[in-house]
């Protein structure tokens, strides 16, 4: 149950009316306390959307007692009229639940440059306040959902205490952030500091090493709420840990219904002088088009590989590269080795795993292929 | 007719056998002077062929009296068996034309990490030795086409000396250089240093702003031979400007046949504090997977323009950003203006043009759309 599953918290989901299907897009996440302290990480994207803009300032004093959330529009680029919708929900919800708005973070999501129904959000808004529920995690996840195929939601169990989350995002998934809302509860009690710390710890090594397609969002927004509802302190290393359970299980849920996806890729770089080489490297791989259309063509086209490799400043010898597909070593030395049909890409899940010979850091990145669909989808999503 | 319009140039065009389809696949060019001077720009590619690493050591005197090239095999991650093949079919070229092989370019492309048949090659050389002709360059510029669906040649006159050019290249066009093969040639009587600083300025606004899939190749190479022939010693300017028009003209000719393209896209940035903040925001969108999917949808969907302005370091107001499509300024500071609808992508030709409004500087790059083509073609080209 999502959101809902920690002490604590309260949720719901419903149809405001942005979305021409009629389908669920307007959820409320309510933070019933005892404690409110929170933790927050946005879009690295310079041109954020204005619900990000009016967020930044909201979590700066480590309280977040709501938050709430539209689909059907992004609410980006819409100027100081836009702005003023998301300050209107804002202090709407706040009316609603007795807090101040300073206290209640917005998201949006959807097309952007488009303005959104202000009277439809604020009745939304209504009508969320009034269906609040310890049971309405499941719909607060589904009326976050755009292109997503299914909901996503996870809990992650500790010792008397458990953290909850949902998340949305399909398409724009790069990192810092992938394209994504993702709320998360926790009835641990814990200061907005130590919650700071745990969650960024968290998102660095799971959201942040998506990059579905190198497209980075306006509107990315992971939110911590902690409600102290369960009495219990984790130590900070215990609710790292549960974060990050929960962030990469939301990560590979989004990037298994990443838009238009045939396959999900983990590339593995290890050998690598440091991590930021190692990181840099799986970037270059996992953006590759050449690379991804062979993927969806089941091609281990591993000269692709080492052609993006190339294009970094990460430390190797051009002429001493390793890399397998599928833990087949097709390549050493730079060289053709193992025989590439031995790959067999006929399954959604691929590995890459590249062996810079440089030192003993490591890191992975996620990637989805590029596929006939994907370009559909995105071609076709604003028309 | 291309690389053989200028005076004191031989070539010839042949079928080695490389290619399945027994289509011509070796292509020389050989300066006959009186002069032999000449100047190379190479891929920034770390991970690079063995051609390349040849050819580097072949330029740094400054004289080649001789380009061979080959398509259906790129010669890349072969290791040193590899570079023996090059090394080979250098040796071959200087003995049927009594030079040194430490005078011969050798070029090659197609797939990587597959060796090329070198008894094939050499075989292929002589024949192309007994083939020179002075109206060989169209016979040439056929032999280096892989999936160019035509070839690339050039001529622009000086005042009594001219620069001639082939090309090919039709996907991994990304900068730094584009994915290509290039001759130029001309009769100018021109030192290798003057040679070199023109060709840097002529490539440096040409190729290296071409940016069709943000994949960059590992045999780009691009070299001129000037051979005297006209006695005349142009001015280093007129130098410049010729070969800046000729490297422009083929880099066109490169975009128009991208693998799988349905648009030409220049890409303007202007406003900018500097030249290289230009660039950075013009190829930050030029590798938006979702910009270019709108484009082929004829979607005018600005949004992604500003996401990808976003992810730049480049100075600039976030909030006061205009672009324009085809024209039309569907968005001033930020926000939407005139209606999209007016721009009209049905052509193959776009142009979207942002001002950061930060200073007088600006840049052009040129990118293709994101196609069905683009993936069926780059998921089946090893199969």
């Amino acid at each position: 149950m999502s959101v809902t599953a920690p002490r604590g918290f309260t949720a719901a989901g419903v149809t405001a009316g942005l979305k021409p299907s009629g389908a669920k897009d307007l959820a409320l996440v309510v933070n019933q306390g005892p404690s409110y302290a929170s933790a927050s990480v946005f879009t690295a994207n310079r041109c954020k959307a204005n619900p990000v803009l009016w967020s930044q300032e909201v979590v700066k004093d480590g309280v977040v007692r709501a938050v709430v959330l539209n689909s059907g529009g992004a609410n980006c680029y819409t100027g100081a009229d836009g702005f003023q919708t998301t300050h209107s929900v804002a202090e709407r919800v706040a009316a609603g639940l007795g807090i101040g708005a300073v206290d209640v973070v917005v998201c949006s999501t959807g097309l952007i440059g488009l303005a959104n129904d202000r009277d439809l959000l604020l009745e939304g808004v209504d009508d969320a306040v009034g269906a609040l529920g310890a049971d309405g995690g499941p719909d607060a996840a589904a009326a976050i959902m755009t292109t997503d195929t299914v909901s996503k939601q996870v809990v992650v169990e500790g010792s008397g205490w458990s953290v909850g989350g949902m998340a949305k995002g399909a398409g724009m998934l790069a990192p810092q952030l992938a394209t994504m809302l993702v709320v998360l509860t926790t009835d641990a009690e814990v200061d907005a500091d130590t919650a700071d710390r745990a969650l960024r710890a968290a998102t660095r090594v799971s959201f942040d090493r998506l990059d579905s397609d190198g497209c980075m969002s306006t509107n990315d927004t992971v939110t911590l709420l902690a409600s102290g509802a369960s009495g219990i302190t984790p130590s900070e290393e215990d609710l790292a840990e549960a974060l990050t359970r929960a962030c990469t299980d939301l990560a590979m849920q989004l990037l298994a219904d990443a838009e238009g996806s045939d396959h999900e890729i983990a590339i593995t770089v290890r050998g690598a002088a440091s991590e930021d080489d190692a990181l840099e490297v799986g970037r270059s791989i996992a953006r590759s088009a050449l690379f991804k259309t062979a993927v969806f063509g089941k091609d281990p086209n591993w000269g692709r590989v080492l052609a993006s490799i190339g294009t970094t400043s990460a430390a190797f010898d051009p002429a001493d590269l390793d890399v397998a597909m599928n833990g087949v070593w097709v390549c050493r030395h730079s060289t053709p080795d193992e025989d590439p049909a031995k790959v067999d890409l006929s399954g959604r899940e691929v590995t890459v795993t590249v062996d810079l010979k440089a030192g003993d850091a490591r890191a992975t990145i996620w990637t989805n292929d590029l596929t006939h669909a994907y370009v559909h989808e995105n071609s076709a999503y604003s028309s």
